[in-house]
């Protein structure tokens, strides 16, 4: 089996989020990951080297050992990986990833740059697979793909939506509170973030509301329509180390009981889930018991199997007020809100096909 | 002056309540602090011992020496004091505060025992200076009578309200990040908090929606009818020291600009601004530029005289989101949002002339 | 082979080390836990909900709802396991332990009641397994016998200064840094050590300091006589979850290079290294390499085999000043320093023939 | 008077260290700060603004509007300023400094560059004042002249072993936890340190073992003999903002007991008490009662009068282990550690005469 595995490179190995897709795809059952970059100061340093405090216990020898190449297109071409997962910053991505996709690669990327591009589908498996149709309409006109996955806590505010769709999606108003590996392993300053609370994350609340209702709308003659609910959205970064917690107010048009509404959560699960693929969760909504979870130092890595930690979102607290509900929900950042995700998207597309030999 | 100043009490001056009451009742212009109390370890200690590592730079050495004495109505009574400040829990303020009002004393409450009912009034000087006159209602049928002040989380949020009640409030959503120092000196575990965030404080969303209501309500014939605004109140514990941050949105009835909207909150005054009260804050909101803020590390010691700081509400990032808008707002949960604002009702009491010696 | 297993009961199950000794215990080659006691509050409920946020992933459903049992000898005594593991605070440990020994019971105390009692062996099996004979001095005089392991700093620092035993040991000056978890679930509000140190345990100074002598001691005729070696011991609470640091400089007789000295910690083994005890990890001391470790973060749960996880003491940052070398070392506090001590010196009495049937 | 202070001008004044230069400098009853340098980016920026968070309340208009000039010898030159303090990092100080000594300028620099160059003097005014002269050594061979203070850990550590002096030092173990504000405002990453240690400090311990050495070192023909105490230091950085603690233990000559030790530090007192410099703690030693004392928390800003707080070095715990004592010893490291070292250094240089006109 592990000579029909597809062959895939890393780019942007080294931060909080490329550490994670190193996690996701050592030992992947579809993926063989054949080629690492990074930035500069790390080129030619082995692997486990780079990541320094970032490595995780267990970690093989082998890829410990794997050298890291340069985030140029040539590098990443004289690997035989197609597929292409990409961790980089959106300064660098948004170039290189466009030349990626000219030279034939299925691009999964993390980065911001292309995620409201009309030709590129912006997917969390679980809620718009139907929009991966667009890797074929970007074959008409590229030789490759580009696939994107949404921002962090996009990803898990996304998925409560879109199991209360059916009740019909009035509004939502979101206050995040943010952990700090979202921001990068030097992002935040210790002076600034200890015992504090920054109420600001440069573009967040524009880029969760955008990406939230483009997952949401229609795919129609190979344009999406945006989904019309109003979304209000806070951000802050709060001195937690991994898991996003959100407060969330959802105004919907049908009205529903409580328990109508635990068990539309509860009972969530799509295509992921129906395929048993290897990073979906066996339930991609965890509702926890208990008054006072989801908690970010508890939570965070929810989600079954043992290969799908991190990938369920955890929501807690769930009360009627009025027309209203309120409840908390808990995204990992790095696992489902970025690295996991992107990994389901292209186990998706391999099982839909998308990543065929003969279409490429 | 000092022999005119009214001699009052302050009931569980140990806590991280009592303790901000004491240091604004030190070298008050109106009031003399001639008694303190706490619970059984800490009687008989002076002052300055029983509050250990609360203690602050510049404590007088009177009040450092000041011994604390029982916590009983016979006690209280010994002294001279008829104006009494009460920083107790509620399982025992209930009743000791309603002895204090038949012995003839006017209880100061920051406590949440007699808050809603409806002979009490629960004020916010800046908001409903008017529910004063439910003193001489509660006067008519006790000897004395008692004021509370609201949660602390309220006495910040309701103030905001209040500056934009004039374009008709529909609705506001708040989502809290609270201080560890609200939930008392020992309240909340190191190993429960640090790098973790607590979704959940017991009963906190209830007393913000209903109390917010109550103190924008409107009083006629001795009653008070609740503002029929909808409040979708979530509330969580951060590891914070203090200062409780809100995210706010509100829905407003008239369509504002964003300019108006800033102007109504700075331009923001009421009674305790207009006659000087000492603790009065020159503005009772701040609004700050800068696209962070406020962050409970820098701001939540706002507000100018040197007297009035923690009195201010800081509001930063205000946002128009299609018809609604969003900012953050902070308030220091032991200063503002509880002693603080027990000492402003009752120096606006005093002015208002409820404290008047023939009223008893 | 499992209805070999002998049975065993666990004393105090629901605190930090509590807990650590059922994960321990769970699945062990040797022994089976058949009884659970912890504090009234507990009695009745199922393992899993009464450790509540302790529970670790993974914990099997049989552990989960095994019901916890009163602390009582008579409860004890209804269950077979004649073995006791004991993480029962001081306070209570002290008269139960004894009454336990005299029905028989063979007793691993993690409790620092009986360790400084001639009769009982105080004992990390790395460095004094010879101690254990002691097992059968007690029981001249009684049923059964008590082993006890050390404080949580102690087991760390004595492991590191046996390895340098053979060196002349002079002196040591020892500085802790520990965690919060050594004091307990609620040992420490989070107002008293957020962005603080607290340089003070009480009584853990001594306790390190005796103890180790001790147990570096020679035993002979029944009688252990205490190392002379200088300790001169600080202590300190830092705000970390897990892993006591130590800054430790010591002065021996013998003048030897930096590599003689790394060389003597990196080849430390003993007795369980050579059965090949369960919780053994392959190397007691592990020296790590770069500038900045060991750090509690990254290194604290250092050990191998997996079970072995926590079990290794990281040492690092190793300097010769003039005479004398400094360094700092780590120990996981509830694992190698409580929990893990205990289970490996059970381990080791069981292969080395105290715990046989015929001999009680 | 105001027309008689002396101009000085303030290098790098926007880091932790350069905004406690301005502070002490704001309104000082000797100098005048005139002109103000930083780095590239903040250069043309009022004060206040270039600052941020970093202000502190009470911050006069005048200061927070004054405009940041460029770090060039020319620039600081057409200041009148000929009295500079120098709060620059090590590779900007080493050049600059030497160049505005050889331009006439008294130096007063709390970069570490020059401390070990035999003729400048290392100083901390109540330790080494004598030292000072070599001021007028340096003015035979420059037209101005530098005089550092020492490393943050050395400032606090030192006091204490002058004031022990007298009873023969013969060596200390010293462990210190550094705070954050010691390595700058985004020196540590949140990441790396929130709920850790970091057990390394790049060249901290050298500096500390060294210039302790030198301070306490007699002059004699022009040059400085070191002490030869032996000096063991271990250095770890901690999260907390402000406060450097340390655990010291010390090896005196003379057999004193733990009373006259304890009387020998509080009744501690030297030249800058003795001229009642503005900077001067009234006490440079403060012995505090308690178990559990010094915290950084609570400790850090010790010293009166309110122009000396930070400059107060706090101790507790003291104990007479065997023949040698232990204590923690806690320095605010911005304060007494850097800038207030540096400015008070100005002051006694200032009453001794170094700074007269007809000198220079």
């Amino acid at each position: 089996m592990n000579n029909k595995k597809m062959k895939v490179a890393l780019l942007g190995c080294t931060g909080t989020v490329g550490v994670q897709f190193a996690r996701l795809l050592e030992d992947h059952p579809y993926f063989q990951l054949v080629a690492l970059t990074a930035s500069g100061r790390s080129v030619g340093k082995p692997f486990g080297e780079a990541v320094g405090s970032l490595a995780w216990a267990g970690m093989s020898d082998a890829l410990r050992a794997m050298p890291i190449g340069e985030c140029t297109a040539d590098w990443i071409g004289s690997s035989d990986a197609r597929i292409v997962f990409s961790a980089l910053p959106a300064s660098i991505a948004g170039d290189l990833e466009l030349e990626l996709r000219d030279r034939g690669c299925l691009v999964f990327s993390n980065a911001s740059s292309h995620r409201m591009d009309p030709q590129v589908p912006l997917v969390i498996s679980e809620v718009n697979a139907s929009h991966l149709t667009l890797i074929h309409e970007q074959r008409l006109r590229f030789a490759g793909s580009i696939v994107a996955n949404p921002n962090c806590s996009a990803a898990g505010l996304v998925i409560v939506l879109k199991a209360l769709l059916r009740f019909g999606l009035r509004g939502a108003t979101v206050t995040t509170l943010q952990a700090l590996s979202g921001a990068g392993k030097r992002g935040v300053a210790a002076l600034d973030i200890m015992g504090n609370v920054i109420p600001y994350i440069p573009e967040e609340e524009d880029k969760i509301a955008c990406e939230t209702k483009r997952m949401l709308g229609c795919l129609a003659h190979g344009r999406i329509a945006d989904h019309d609910a109003g979304l209000f959205v806070s951000c802050s970064r709060i001195p937690v180390r991994d898991g996003h917690l959100q407060s969330l107010v959802v105004e919907l048009e049908e009205d529903v009981s409580r328990d109508t509404f635990v068990r539309a959560l509860e009972g969530f699960s799509a295509e992921p889930q129906q395929l048993e693929l290897p990073t979906a969760p066996t339930a991609p909504i965890i509702v926890l018991p208990g008054d006072d979870r989801p908690q970010p130092l508890l939570d965070a890595r929810a989600g079954e199997p043992h290969r799908a930690r991190g990938m369920a979102v955890s929501v807690g607290r769930i009360r009627k007020l009025g027309e209203r509900f309120a409840l908390f929900l808990l995204v990992h950042n790095t696992v489902r809100g970025a690295a996991g995700a992107s990994v389901l998207n292209a186990e998706l597309a391999f099982r839909m096909g998308y990543l065929d030999e003969g279409d490429r």
